[in-house]
């Protein structure tokens, strides 16, 4: 495996614009963030990962069969997801999963998750990115597997060296978040890995279970109240918990972007028919819509940060969700219509004293049309990081100039990695870092921001803008 | 204030591309239209002003207060309207506002006010923009309003020295258009400052004191006719007098973009009911359907050019409309259906001889999609300008980007600055033609265009199209 | 006509990326592919065109008439269609409605009819497009005409000439083929001419004629069966038909994209409502949805590649329609649902074994949001290339743009060219090839992918994805 050829994901000008005038520029500017420390205010990856410190099982298992963009791609070229072990099938070894992932491999050019593989590779395990095809997977596989079994490659070194000072995990609501309060608690362990809020599953009233758990929920935390009162004491006292255990955000994948100001008795009766089992498909959106009013009405009071991120039609693929459960691949995104759907929501909270609201998207058509207007005059409204399908170079570059020509700059959310592939967090903050150098340069290069503004700008977008929107 | 170092606002390569070889043409191409005179066929300048001939009260009542574009942005960064002077409010002195303009500055970095406002700033005042900042904020108030003092900052003398040949203002059906007859009657005054008929209050049935408003139309101008038969008589007779005084155009900020074809006692029905407070919303969308059709037929009769931008939520923050009205910054952006919405009038007066109409759309989605094509074919529409949240240079170059392939240059409406903002409109205009200029100069790179043919274009797109769509 | 000035149209670097090292990247993968046959999958040419052989009748009815891309812009500028002869009709001489487009050439300067007609000039005629103007459009049209008359410019001849390997026809399910089968069976004849099975016009219950027209179907190829049994295996028969005669797909131009699991006895219900007149618009969709549906089962019984193109607005202009038939330059988008209206179909089919699926929109919004990650997980489906007003080139950058990130290069359907004029087709193909290397170019630049890789992909997209997704 040595004497690799220079991959180009080692090349110090990847991403950098074409144009050499923007390029030095960009580069210039990337060079003052580039070394920052990586903040993560929203991401799957699990906390006992870093708090038992066990090393990672293999590489198929880590970099291929829990990461949905991945696996979807091999699944599109033919391989069934049991060949992948997805959703904890264990049809094939791990070994195999690897071939099949290598011999695909050609397919992810040009793709995101391309993208951070190929950087992991090379900048992570020191392979050679060329020799990922089909011909060589036994031995890219032997070779990460060598690695793996290094102390240095144990999730806390990876944490240290890939230079993480904050790291947001996603949380049920009735964890009761032990191995964040254990990695608080050791001396040894300096970063911060934060739970966040995700109550999904206890507000929407047509998910499998969603009674029982909900039941669950009001026993634990209801004080001793029942039905919609109860349920609601319930979640508040949830994120008092979280909040006691360092948690600075809530995240709601809801279905649309709804919110809805419902009264007292109203909302009582929809959580009643609901408990009932009577809830048609429309009374869960309109249970739903309340709870993101509830949800803001309860982060304006205790100043937890609400993200939302709304517009996709989960599971599309029925029989693949029967097989291998949910995030396996065809979560489809739907258009979404914010300016309607936030109404309620910020006529009354979009002016609070302190209230942080980051709406995300995967519908582009938003950026200019209603995200950035609606964060140009809403203080409580920051504009949400290109999400999921959209965090990749060229979607990056497209959110900022459709949003900055209306927001500006300091009504972004800061990047968020929201990913559960832990190896590939360096490469996903690099490129947005790459990605703002790049967006900067042509705007200094085009006379329309001076470069000493651009310099504060990519300091500001990179280390303060995370910090000062998610209040780290 | 002196020796100030040069600023990007006055470096002649500003919005240039950043390729050498295009930017030499688009230098070129720039060269040819920079200097032509400002056509103006919408916006919100008051001809009272101009009429006037007053000096402008102070720097913050004359840039910042009026202009929702920019006391947004302010506001999205925590300040209150009312230190912003908005809506006629007095809580501060203006000196105030603009410390809280100038501590605000660096949050415009990117965006199109942002850009306005510096080349304000440096080409028009003459002044330091590097010095706008919380810590000079009162000594750029002071160098502002000192030349505001002095006899070359008069409204006329600005009007002369912008070079602005035509000039349209938005007005009241109602109004009686004494200004614009006195500027068209002043020897001194060698200006074409046009009304435009904009009926909008009259049009919404569920507009406030929309009966009452109507009630006096149709008293004034009904030709003794009541009912629907006097509103629509009334309101001829209104654009007979908008025409008699100069005006070559109606404007229609319409909900949705649907017209409708109703029969006589349906839409007489309708128009009786909402006299009677008795209209649906769905009522006043369906009459507001039926009149922008009306307005297309009148247009036919009469010869007025009609513009029409629809697909904005007015007034979305319903707290900050009642403390301080409309036009505040919280105007937000939907989806507009073009296809199907203007079907009918497109089936009736699309082909009518010398009828001009002209959409406008904050939802960029339709410009590829139907706008183009929809031009592309009907000889009455002309495709508007990139307007409001779009008018600024990244989504100018989409816009044409979008457009172009579908339906050429040649259905172009030419550049309209839509703007309260007097000052601004040397900047606004200047911006359009540096941004045709680069996008013509990457075709002519790209070999799609001859660099004759993009010599010939610009200066149509500039001079003439707006003189051949709005017939000046 | 001697002695013309080089043309853009002859410039071997049009459509090549402004920056000069993506230029010479972009040279070097076009130079690979620029030599290849041209694999048409989906085009209007008419078999019989070719099977004839005769000559063509005049420029204006060759290139003009028949050509609603090129039509409507000049129906735009002014021009009434009868006088470009369109839909048969006869109002003028050719010779006139050569004069018509002359005058509206300018329009043209910036379009994809415009430059796709320039090659044709340029490259297929040879003449000056200097010339093409009001002044010398005699001497053109003869200068045009002198080519057609010779044995060179006959259909076969140019066939060779544009070195066509695959055309594939569009052709109603009760053609007999005679046509094709006689150019397959010639051996002075080498192309592979194919024809498409395009039932819309007896699955759209709505449209003028279906009753008839399917009993005519359920008649000829029912084997006997009657009502909806009789003609589902009237279509199963026909789509066997065209397989025996080198058929690879079926085309579909529904209204919307829904897909719809109907049970026999619904389904029967629908079909016999409308054969007795008594379909609502609503029932025509429902049932088109069904078709759309077992269009899918039939595929993957049968292995015919289904290709579908929804969400057009047919026929906008009633009048126009009326005078002048379907086709005319009057079908406009409207925005689309795939992921919602696809699934269905997807559910059941999107990962049956040979399926190939193949969505085409000009909805360019479905892009990132819809279709790339449909593609990015179904097996069966492939990203139709950018199809209609969008097979421009900066349309298919902001595809590549918007598709590739999520779905890669391999998912790609191959380009299209949908062409009725046959003498377009060397001029878009190369403008296709010519824009997949300036984007390969730019990923090259932008160190994203290799050039070695860049080169092995714009091969595979220009020959190798049309045969594997067409089954070719």
């Amino acid at each position: 495996m040595r004497a690799m050829s220079p991959s180009i994901a080692a090349d110090p000008d990847r991403l950098m614009p074409v144009d050499p005038a923007a390029r030095s520029v960009a580069r210039t500017l990337h060079a003052l963030v580039g070394g920052l420390p990586i903040i993560s205010p929203h991401g799957h990856v699990d906390a006992a990962l870093l708090e038992k410190n066990e090393r990672f099982p293999d590489p198929a298992t880590m970099l291929i069969s829990p990461d949905h963009y991945v696996t979807r791609l091999i699944h599109a070229s033919g391989v069934p997801l049991d060949r992948l072990r997805v959703g904890g099938t264990v049809a094939v070894e791990p070994r195999e999963t690897w071939r099949s992932f290598c011999a695909a491999w050609h397919t992810f050019d040009g793709t995101a998750s391309g993208y951070w593989l190929r950087s992991e590779f090379v900048n992570v395990f020191g392979i050679d990115d060329g020799r990922i095809d089909a011909e060589h997977s036994d031995e890219t596989f032997d070779a990460i597997e060598a690695r793996l079994a290094s102390a240095e490659f144990l999730p806390r070194a990876l944490f240290a060296a890939f230079n993480i000072e904050v790291l947001a995990t996603t949380d049920d609501p009735l964890d009761d978040l032990a191995a964040h309060r254990a990695l608080a608690a050791d001396p040894t362990f300096a970063g911060r890995v934060l739970p966040t809020f995700r109550p999904d599953a206890y507000l929407k009233t047509n998910s499998p279970g969603w009674a029982q758990r909900v039941e669950t929920l009001v026993d634990v935390a209801g004080d001793g109240l029942t039905g919609h009162a109860g349920y609601l004491r319930a979640l508040e006292n949830r994120r008092a918990h979280f909040i006691a255990n360092g948690a600075v955000s809530t995240d709601h994948g809801s279905r649309t972007a709804q919110t809805l100001r419902l009264d007292a008795s109203d909302a009582e009766a929809l959580f009643d028919s609901a408990r009932r089992g009577e809830a048609t498909e429309a009374d869960a959106d309109l249970f739903e819509a309340h709870m993101m009013y509830q949800m803001a009405r309860m982060a304006v009071s205790d100043g937890l940060v609400m993200t939302m991120h709304p517009g996709i039609l989960r599971n599309h693929h029925t029989a693949t969700f029967a097989a291998f459960g949910p995030d396996t691949g065809h979560d489809i995104p739907v258009a979404v219509d914010y300016t309607n759907g936030l109404r309620a929501l910020l006529e009354d909270f979009g002016t609070a004293e302190g209230f942080h609201f980051v709406p995300f998207t995967t519908d582009e058509t938003v950026f200019s049309r209603e995200i950035a207007p609606l964060a140009g005059f809403y203080p409580a409204l920051y504009v949400g990081a290109p999400w999921w399908f959209l965090d990749a170079p060229d979607a990056m570059l497209r959110f900022r100039s459709a949003v900055t020509e209306t927001a500006g700059f300091s009504r972004s959310s800061g990047f968020i990695d929201d990913t559960r592939a832990f190896a590939s967090i360096p490469a996903r903050h690099d490129a947005s870092r790459r990605t703002e150098a790049a967006f900067l340069a042509r705007l200094v290069v085009e006379r329309r921001i001076t470069e000493q503004r651009a310099a504060e700008i990519i300091v500001d977008l990179v280390d303060s803008s995370p910090r000062r929107v998610f209040k780290l």
